[in-house]
């Protein structure tokens, strides 16, 4: 499924700016130390020079990942620069949903425990504070029984993957039954800020509905919360991607 | 909106006393330490040698803040001393209380997880242990949709900061249905204290809630309570800031 | 209250042995690290050369708790070795239990959050798993308001001390309404694991009675099991305990 | 009951692998650090050149286990090599599911809290997602009370062993009334990952049936996704190992 030796080098496939290759790894690292994902999960970028192209880490576990690590993939989820032995068998996740959402710009793919309940049973996840505010858009929940029978539960074709993303159409999550969430923004700050206040809405509204019957944000409050929110992305990546840099060093030192 | 640049020497504002600087930054620390805060949330202080300032960080996650980002408001929520590019958008907040409540000496304001269910629903936070006593006092809810119909959630505005601050009254803490809450203390350590135990009381009032019909303390107990534990607010704080800075100082080596 | 100098070169009153005052400096740090206790909250031991006098540190958290921090109090709570300025107000708990109890060495005072729920309603704590056993000895309730009506909740005097030791007995923990619970063992390390497991218990025994009806161990069970346990506390205890010491190393370095 | 002396050199008893001891060790590590075990709780491994013989800590908390602390043991339970002063008390555990399960290679048994609810109630642990699907196997509970009446909960004797071996059956788990759960695997890295993800599935499964029906995995589809995880084994285990080698690491230094 690899291509067939490095083509970075091609005319026609430029390199990805360095930074946001940086990007992506330290997301890989954010997202593990705010309990996203696990040794499971993933997270990519769209190619900042080739929009039919995006990037993701080969097969390995997010918290181990670095740049060496991150192979770009097309949209039919083929690698074609530097390719590696094993890829995330649900890497069509992303290359789906990239085919279909020209505005998305990152995705994330978790198994977040809080988010499992939602997946599991008829509830609908739904913000009960302005920082989950962007959940008002709708959080639709996609049964891979209802597309394909009995499964190992995972989205391991193109087919799967599209029906995954048919699901979330044009909303920022979709949460997968029996199974976890993925989770799109315009950026890595966006997709991992709505990533980890998508964790912690969970845990809230299972809070406060066993608390009282909760008053949930209004659709209009969700979404100007929404796009005020979006505007203050900056100062939580920043602490979190200063926080993950100084982790990795201690690591190495 | 900020002031046209340094005014620090103007004879008619005095610099804060350097200690309490560097409370307010430590302030800043434990709250992160303590989950009140997390990359969203901000504390002040007034300032100690002119009652109509207050001391609080420029525009930054908390976990950041040093003694070069505390920046000199006056009470209308002007930047006056060390101006910075950019401030906390709810700095409203913090003046309509300083203004309206001439006890007050500190002002935390946050999003703790275990608080949004009492602003969510109509469960009203209750004081189960003698170490959050203090919420004996009353524990209002202040709904911005009453004050302003649809609204990105946010205290925005001079006239929001005054309808918070109405609904605060006397009080030492308010919740912010869908958003947060707000608590005031005649000091630093005792805001401090105050929203670390409000926190812990919330879950723990969940907790006794599902496991039976709680016995909260009587009013005159949560006030004999209160004043007794303000006695002790030292050791707490000198445990809580003598943490924070040694994780300060282990950062920069 | 303290006595007027030190008088531990008295004939009358034998040091303590290092080795218990090293073990009770620990037994702080022990029950700082597993949420047993706080900023608040103390741990005491018998003198090991004079059954009338106890060790327990000064007015001071437990987490900063060193040797020279230990005093040595007579059964009226009176500082007779080591004074400072300052003591716990609550020393009375330590005093009218040590008077009442002479099979009692070691004495935990906590608010352990998972505690609460079961002094603050009616639902008494019971053991779920042989790890609490000792519970299955009965778990009494103190209601301070019972003793003496309004008060700060606080056991203030020799009279609430020797109320709460009446309401403990011959048990191994006390729950006190409204407030935290006190703990005892046959020695350091016993009360010490007792504290946190009586904290894990409590937790189990809340999430049991919401899944379905618990099958709480039988009271015979839990006997045999209690004795059984104890016989693998030095197992346990010398994780703990040297975990601390490498926490206090560090923190030194 | 130990042998009376070190046999490592027989012929009949070849040494293990020394990386199976080395991966033995830190399995002890990666469960502690997953909160599987505390100062309690033990895994075991099947001797890589004899069957009958498996490998095992001697009485010690998994935190502190080194190379030098592993025991071999016989399917008796009888130490063979490298023995020691004391073993745990419930090593029959191990000894009589290696006796019975030909396909058995590891076994942990573990106190993990949220696993306890599960044995002392009649709700049946059941998979919420795909990582836990192996539990749609079937999760036998085993109450001692049934097979020997009153005592203290633990294994001490083959007979106890044999009783829950029986309990167990083919299954991959079993759960302990009023004590823990027992989880066996084809491997150390099988056996660990289902340990962590038997206690992950306890909590979420907890919160679903909180929030509403929890739809659980279809028996066939837990039966594909347990085998398709297991081929993604060694991307957990290799992280997991790797953190606790550089934890160890760090202590030692």
């Amino acid at each position: 499924m690899a291509s067939a030796g490095r083509t970075t080098k091609s005319p026609r496939l430029p390199p990805a700016d360095r930074d946001l290759v940086d990007m992506l790894v330290i997301a890989n690292r954010v997202l593990f130390d705010h309990d996203v994902v696990d040794a499971f999960g993933h997270v990519s970028v769209r190619h900042d020079r080739d929009l039919t192209k995006f990037l993701m880490a080969r097969h390995l576990a997010p918290g181990f990942v670095a740049a060496r690590d991150i192979v770009t993939f097309d949209l039919d989820a083929n690698a074609v620069a530097n390719p590696a032995k094993r890829y995330y068998s649900e890497r069509f996740i992303h290359s789906e949903i990239y085919k279909r959402r020209p505005d998305v710009v990152a995705v994330v793919h978790c198994h977040a425990p809080p988010l499992i309940p939602f997946g599991a049973t008829r509830t609908p996840l739904q913000p009960v504070y302005h920082m989950s505010a962007y959940l008002g858009a709708g959080t639709p929940v996609f049964d891979i029984r209802d597309a394909a029978g009995m499964t190992d539960m995972l989205i391991r074709t193109p087919a799967l993957g599209a029906a995954l993303a048919e699901t979330l159409g044009d909303k920022p999550l979709v949460l997968m039954r029996g199974h976890g969430a993925t989770i799109v923004g315009a950026g890595i700050p966006q997709a991992v800020y709505r990533a980890i206040y998508a964790r912690l809405n969970a845990t809230l509204q299972m809070d406060t509905l066993r608390l009282g019957t909760p008053i949930y944000l209004a659709r209009e409050e969700a979404m100007r919360a929404a796009a005020s929110l979006d505007g203050s992305l900056e100062r939580a990546w920043s602490l979190w991607a200063d926080t993950a840099r100084a982790k990795m060093k201690g690591r190495r030192a």
